[in-house]
């Protein structure tokens, strides 16, 4: 931690910010400048929140040198960590492809696209039975009936299940029917849900919220990690700026930079930043020529039919077509799917 | 609804839009122009999502006529809708100056504030019992202690407790302490939340999520309006955008725009914004000037030893001295405090 | 400067890094900690840019002490330095209201202009001669002829004029006829402009590019300062950010960081950010009661005709009216129209 | 165009607003809707600007439906617009993989740097002789001297040179000098450089600002490609928005939605999003995977000595590294290198 003092601050300030640094176990370093004098605090106290030292009189700013998370750091675990789903295995070579429609809409549309995406190498089949949506007058799912689909079609199919719990109070029922337990964008910082989630052994898909730092994905990310029962994958979904063509920017630098800071495998929803079924796979293209560990992709028989989000998913065969193009730029850059 | 056809859309597209219009139970006129077929569909189904329409072969784009929140509107009552917290009234000429500390840390330094804030003229006492942390490594509140200790500053004050509640679970023992039950932030679009305060009886302060558009506020608000139990006062507290001299950016056109489109109070926090003490006046001056309806002003007795967020507190002082120029910008604006 | 190495930066990185530092003419201390190893440079040579220590192996990150402005640093001169327009001073307490027409159309629309906001209390008149305009299919201004108008306008009303310049090789002719030469958002880091800017003797009004930071806004006004010729006034008219109700985020919070660190007079305009006459008022008042030195208000004695701007232009009626409202807030806030 | 009126607006209003339509030579149709009467205006009048419509009382809000841009429009010419720089071609199938130095700093390190990116596989130099910098303490280039290392560069190597044009007044002797002419993303939107370009008959690499529009960035290209004379490339280098990790957030959706509206060839520039030249090659990939015509790549010799943006140079060996990289990526999406 580093602390700048004001230009005007005196002696007595100075000594004052020393005594709390100290105060806190940490080392003091005094520095002095031209314009500005500057107090080093030497030692590891991340959980102490940077606004604690500008309520201090006399201090200009400050500036961490370690980032606050620790448990997702890289330098906690060199090697990309792998999450085991069934059969399938998240962090490795071979990409892991999740797809399938957005929300769970009956047996035999999520059949159809279960087997679909089957077909085209997808290793999980993704669908939602709660879904949040930003107008209460929007259909928000079929819930366990939607769990219960989801749980026949991977009978049939064998794939695991990857669905998304909106609420504490639905993580156990979740939990009974999911292979993969989804937290979406708008849940990002919903600690109860994260606390809730941390207490059951399984993995956990990340979404990072549309206006999410990187770090604070990764401090999201600590909720869960920290009592060592669930591990998680976190997923790259686009953010909110001022672009208008598309319906969020998607990161691919957020991306190249989570590989290199955090261990935990990284997989990127290029649906939903497109909002447009055209522009998906150049997006899902370019994530995995990037480095992702996998996508997760909206898949649906009938995209015009669809209750939610029909714009972004693509047909079967659209996906299929998709999956070949992704083979040869998996092999391209070292990865199979 | 206006439907903007591609331009190479055949009349077989065209009419297979219209089959779908008139199937949802609108009108659909063809209007033909020069570059491209628009399809108007008249009536009002605000239920069915932009994404439907997007889905359909042909179509290029969609615009809606209509915006999607009904019961927030100011269509709806002209007037701005009162919301009464015990004795203090939310939306009239007299300002609602709501303050107190972040957290809620003992009761000595709540009493203390909520004596300092009553003397210099709020009319409501703030303080977190649940505290939302980006970092699991950070203090999370008293959490029940911390509502016994609200009702305390009540009881010696009378002023009303406003605090956040942050899951679902919660609502029912912050419903037993609280006046006015906040949601943060964060929260905006935690609908589970949202959907269980609208079985209560008491006020929602509701907060702008940091990157939500004001129809996105709108829309999480009919959540909690549409049972008819909750009235909603609405906040607003800095958006995230590139500008990195302040936590966020305090829009104040989207004060204006809300006071223009919704019938609901509108308040204001310029603490968080602000990030610093010393530009919390001006940003509240500002709001007052633009026509908040009230603000929720952070007030520490010691912001040097705050557990949260004290960077950006008030002390005592300073937030008396803010009320006496805030009196002279209310009054000239039509209001009092 | 602060230096932060990598964790596994070795000895002889750190020593090679001392060595740069020391080359520059700057003290070196190394502060060993526990996770990383930081170097304190310790001298002013804001000159070197950040990316020059980046690009050395084995470090991290550096952290600026200094900002990299000087010449506008509240440091440099305490007080706000006024800039005498005429016989109007910005700067002072009394508030500088500069208005007018977005473009010059007509000698008859500009002098009912004119003349409309001098009856209103405005001390200077604004008027483009010269449109920048995102389509070049757009009206792109009168330009010599504008200027005549202008000259004649002032001779009328007595109003100094402000009008903006777009090219280096206009700034000869404007100079002839402005009191201030305006320099638009789009040019805010148009470096030919400045420097040809900075060698006449007239005001310069230096807009805020729509995503510039407060540290970039003041470094481009040293690009004009530095000559010692012409003093500079900051126009803050709003940012780019995902808000879609406004045409732009007006950020109060940066009227009031700019207002802590430079010693340059700030005016808003809020007619730009508001985009809708509706939300010139509010913005107007956040803007004076929020200490801003000034305004800028587009106003046409005919909205519904303008060239350009129309739906954002106050007719004189509302400018009126908006006048007497302002003087209510400005007197409340120690200052006077 | 569609015109939604205001809920309230009369009979008189409409029928005004009918009448301002058919003045403008178009025909109007009026659609009267349950709680919202709209007027549809059709023809093709895309230079009549919004703002013009929207001062008209009673309207609440106009649509347009044509895009702004024209002649950069893909409805122009459905197949992608081919660029000849001396023997090498943009937008074909092979790549155009465009490397240099950010500013010309010497012939050796000039002459090195053209060298080494030509034997990776390089098809053009890119150097800057004019640099725009935010601080104007900063180095700004090498200007005529630079120009004149370029051209010796371009007769030692045979590569053709692209280099940036700051000003009107240094477009004739940028032409003597350079292959293309790049357009900086500061001068996006300065038009009177923009119409000086479009006097010449050299390609120009046109660069999205930092916080512009798809639809701002073709009305740019419009500027210089309605004379006829010069032909544009497309070229994106990230936007502005609140990530932190890195210098720009680079928008793949942008590229991908640009390769579907516009025929102008696009290229990407990953050194100036990255910031760090860790960074560069993923950004690189992830552009050719989603169909970008070619990169503009920083190379440096020895970046530590770089006089600007060292951080994000790669060295000829990384370079190297990357263009055997991507050859493969440019394979698996039907392009070469």
């Amino acid at each position: 931690m580093i602390i700048v003092m004001q230009k005007d601050a005196d002696e007595g300030k100075i000594r004052h910010v020393i005594e709390r640094v100290e105060g806190k176990g940490l080392e003091a370093i005094l520095l002095r400048g031209e314009q500005r004098n500057v107090i080093a605090a030497i030692g590891d106290k991340r959980e102490i929140p940077t606004e604690y030292w500008l309520a201090i009189p006399g201090v200009e700013k400050t500036v961490p040198i370690l980032s606050k998370y620790k448990l997702a750091s890289r330098e906690v675990s060199p090697q990309t960590t792998t999450v085991k789903i069934n059969d399938c295995v998240v962090g490795e070579e071979k990409l892991s492809i999740i797809a399938g429609p957005c929300s769970v809409e009956s047996m035999e549309q999520t059949l159809c696209a279960a087997e679909a995406v089957k077909d085209a190498g997808a290793v999980a089949l993704r669908g939602g039975a709660y879904k949040p949506r930003s107008s209460p007058y929007s259909f928000r799912g079929l819930e366990k009936e939607g769990l219960e689909i989801l749980a026949e079609a991977r009978r049939k199919t064998g794939l695991p299940v990857v669905t998304e719990v909106l609420a504490p109070e639905d993580v156990e029922i979740v939990y009974e029917y999911a292979d993969v337990m989804q937290v979406g964008a708008r849940n990002m910082q919903n600690y109860s849900l994260l606390d809730e989630l941390s207490k059951f052994d399984k993995p956990v898909l990340l979404k990072r919220g549309i206006s999410a730092t990187a770090e604070e994905l990764l401090l999201a990310s600590e909720y869960i990690l920290r009592t060592g029962n669930a591990p998680v994958i976190l997923c790259l979904r686009g953010i909110r700026t001022f672009e208008d063509h598309t319906r969020f920017t998607l990161s691919i630098g957020a991306l190249a930079h989570l590989k290199r800071v955090t261990h935990l495998p990284v997989i990127v929803d290029p649906s939903h930043p497109a909002g447009d079924s055209n522009l998906v796979p150049p997006l899902a293209k370019a994530a995995v020529a990037a480095g992702a560990d996998g996508l997760l992709v909206e898949v649906h028989p009938e995209p015009e039919n669809a209750y939610v989000d029909g714009a972004q998913s693509l047909t079967p065969e659209s996906f299929n077509k998709l999956m070949g193009e992704l083979r040869l730029i998996a092999s391209a850059v070292g990865r199979e799917l």
